[in-house]
């Protein structure tokens, strides 16, 4: 086959957790080439290298050191932008984008609940991806919004989606127990990590239950129809670096054995899987089987950071079942998020 | 009032992370004396400030410092002995003792699901204590035991009590993030909760859902008869040196409004309340309105760490309720529960 | 003895990290009765209980609770100021209050240098106190400023001064690991805390080299003179919520055996023991003999977090002894070391 | 070149810490087949799978899941063993393999001072390695041991070692704050080490200053030489995964600008190197000149985990310079350092 171009893009709050990861994921990237960063005014016009209080090991990668950050308006040499930025700028500097003609692929909160942009996990609802031309048609621009979930919801709904599609879906609990990167830098005061939890992250509990509800919901007649299940989600920050953990019950739609449950969920693989996307995890949930597991530091990696790992199911004397999820929050829970939709639109010829 | 003479008291497993508690609590303490320290074989013989390494403060109070620690076998100078012992060996040992005709308080999981033993916390079910005189008299014993229950169902039952009394109670959910020193020294390694938390403590689900039952369950013609309601544990170990937090979501027995909860658990009374016991907190169950309230680093020590921290409580989705509850998991979770039985019984002449 | 009527006491930064400690550690103070919260103009108006985010343990004393915070301006109620500001603004707020007659107890470092202003542990220097007398005739101010160090500086120089009395001193190499709560709240974030160290203090190893030779220097002819020392300073911050540690090296001004510096440090009492201050520790200095002490949980609250605990004394193969130094850098180390200035002045009749 | 066929290599202590490392580390490794994983008999005849416990990712690679653990003695199918005992047993066992012929690089303690065992960093004194010839005719062994130091000493030596090539070096004063893994699994207590810092690690300080002295010395007349250096050790533990950080201070032999110093670090280059041995670092030590790093979490990984990162150079007040090193404990630490060992003999053709 022969090769298409690459894509240029373009990363907005390429300063931040979120922007980090993605500078990092996008090395090397086979579709899309890094051709802009832009950040704050703040960090405009110095080398990433200098502006970046890189946090995700040494240093960034050779490509980026030396590309001037910019400032987060349109201009921008590319022809998609990811976004890390925070909620509180993403939502006019991401309708100013789409505006003038970007792709945008956004992990920030402000538009993934609007009627016409596509909240999608591409595992799991990659058809909401239609309603694009429907946004463009009706907010006449060129360009487009396509978000990703928060970072809990996100393997969350990874976990339960093999579920519903197997059994049904009617209530969810879950408790979380989240990492510190998902608060951003500096985020979490370490006077409120060190022998310490934190039992309140704001808004999070809320968007855990819209969202995965739009997620596992449907597209009919041009309108987003949540899914009718009942969720209630309880949130805590923990002294974990990386890995957002939850504890999860659900109730299925019908009886399911535990054997068919634990098929479900290790057998599931969806259109990222069969399309090979380069971001994709061969396996999207991955199951252990032993006592203690998954654990942040020892799993959060798994598939290089793009799966849900899920262990100890067992029965729920209350609901049916109840396990334990984790995944890497910045990786496939906010920058690898973005891209993975990016590559399914650029896959399926929707770029 | 004449002041009665103070008892004699043992500490059996007395250099353990519950036994440093005891020794702590017990110093100065009106109704008892602290007589005897005994724990394992390797220790007996020393003084009790080389036998120990005391992990809660600069060191043992001055009153046991030199006491020679002795074997834990019957022959102690006491009346009363508080057993810290870990589950392997309190079995027979507390057998023993209760045999040879001391009040054992125990700690220990070993007989608190046996039918003859009472399980007590004093806010919750004083009235068991009443099953001691039938245990003398069918294990032909001049002593007894009395239990208390595992850390982290001591402070989901106070929380959960006063529901129970107001509402009536059908359904508990509860999630928990469980601090180190609840597992004894040297108990996890430090690999182990670095940047981690392990979804798994061995046994404590199972002793959450059955000791809450008989802890809220009745003394009936002679039996224990266990409350009917159904409960449903995750248990997970986080980087917390003490406190226990608790994500617990509740289905009450009838309707209740938000404030009626939030009365039911701030008005909270019970009979040590009354006595004015000297280990009682003078608020079993402290209720806060803050959005990110109880912390463990915060809220542990409250009532000198006697109290149940309960904040959050919010509509659940699902059930009818859910909250975060916290307490101290070596003090009111352990040694100060025993010392509360102890206190009980010693003002209500059981002794 | 009649007991003199108690100094009104305001404080300034009452809502920070060292805010607080005052705070609390001034509640039925013997001396001084805080009739005076003061805090930035975002808290100002509002009670304590509200302004304040408590961060260390249940919340505020009762006391203290419904006070209204004040703008930090001339004005309040008080004879005296304990200041717990943040360098930034201490400086020209504490000369503003000093000028108006306010007795200034800072812990701020604005004025710890100057040559004008004693810097002062009672156990240390107390004569240099003297110096204010210069200070208000020099500057003209009705009030005056007295000092104390920095939290990582009144730790290594307790350790310090009895082997300067005894065997003269020459070289100290010093290498901290300091908590958290010494950079206030927020502070450090989680990020750089969880399964991390950061080698790097802003500005601290060179107030540890030049506040070290001032406390241990001299008041000669109404000037001081540092200390001939020469001080080598390696700063890091760790996990640690309370408690700084250093890892210290000396050369003495003259042989001495290990057992003559154990027993200098053990037996070492200034003036505050002779004259019973009430938050002065029985010990300033406590020697621990034991192969693995001092640590920051189990020995910062040492003498109520008011002495500096010595542990691992041994020969130094290149200078002559080492030794690890502990403290509690927001009690000794910030507000008590204020808090003890005052009640030396007090007690000495200079207030 | 022709290829040639790879050695056959076995693990002893295959289940431990370090023993991990190796087998992760041999995975594919172009000069070693592990073709054997040898263990306590507790573990031996299980799969490595079911045997060990992971604990340095999601679980073992591949070619090691399966294969059968053995027991701890000769009869391995291999020609070179490495060694990731722990100290109590390395001893005799390792001496039994080289007499039986094997030729062992041991991470262990037990020979590392021993007058014929060499002690080698491939960068610091592959001359060393000349030894073993004498050590095989002494003990009439057909095999041999060679060995690595102990992680905290690797990182200091790969610092030193460029300054003693370049300026001579004189005095090394040493403060670590060392990584929990270092002590194996479980080691330390998660009791010990949240919010805490523990300033002993047993022998530690002995194995420093003895091993470095080995390190830096010569092999002259058949006898090592031990470098005419004075170190002071004082080790801590703390609360990081991996990852040692060294504060050090030197007395250099001669003079030096702090640019010459730099330069040295900088371009420091060894054996390993000019042979691209398949582990070695591309540059053994790396500078970096932020004010605050390195830092264990981001740097640890430098150079694949097998460079010394420094940072922080600066004059010291009492010796030369100081400066931090810090360096991951398990690779270049531990694993990596005998692997390397064993490629640096490889490539030298004396396998």
């Amino acid at each position: 086959m022969t090769r298409k171009p690459k894509i240029k893009a373009g990363i907005l709050g390429a300063t931040g957790t979120v922007g980090q990861r993605f500078v990092q994921m996008l090395e090397n990237h086979p579709y899309f080439e890094v051709t802009a960063l832009a950040a704050s005014d703040r960090s405009a016009g110095r080398p990433y290298v200098e502006a970046v209080r890189w946090k995700i090991g040494e240093g960034p990668p050779a490509y980026a050191r030396d590309m001037l950050v910019q400032e987060c308006r349109p201009g921008l040499d590319c022809e998609i932008v990811f976004s890390g930025l925070p909620s509180d700028v993403a939502g006019p500097t991401e309708e100013e984008f789409a505006r003038a003609g970007y792709k945008v692929f956004s992990n920030a909160s402000s538009h993934r609940m609007d009627p016409d942009v596509p909240l999608v996990i591409p595992e799991v609802n990659p058809d909401h991806l239609a309603m694009v031309e429907q946004q463009r048609r009706m907010r006449k621009w060129s360009g487009f919004i396509v978000t990703n979930p928060n970072c809990s919801t996100i393997h969350l709904v990874l976990a339960l989606k093999p579920l519903q599609d197997a059994f049904g879906l009617r209530k969810v609990m879950v408790t979380t127990l989240q990492a510190v990167s998902g608060a951003g830098y500096p985020g979490e005061s370490a006077m409120d990590l060190i022998d310490n939890v934190v039992p309140f992250i704001a808004k999070e509990e809320a968007k855990i239950e819209s969202e995965s509800r739009k997620l596992l919901g449907s597209l009919r007649d041009g309108r987003f129809v949540d899914a009718d299940i009942v969720l209630s989600a309880a949130c805590n920050r923990v002294a974990t670096q990386d890995g957002h953990m939850e504890c999860v019950s659900v109730e299925l739609g019908r009886p399911a054995s535990l054997e068919e449950v634990a098929a479900a969920l290790r057998e599931f693989r969806a259109r990222p899987q069969e399309l090979e996307l380069p971001t994709a995890p061969c396996r999207p949930v991955v199951l252990r089987t032993e006592p203690d597991r998954p654990q942040p530091r020892l799993d959060r990696l798994a598939e290089r950071g793009m799966a849900t790992v899920v262990g100890r199911l067992r029965p729920c004397p209350i609901l049916h079942y109840k396990f334990v999820a984790l995944g890497h929050n910045t990786i496939r829970g906010a920058a690898g998020a973005s891209i993975l939709n990016a590559e399914l639109m650029y896959a399926e010829g929707m770029l």
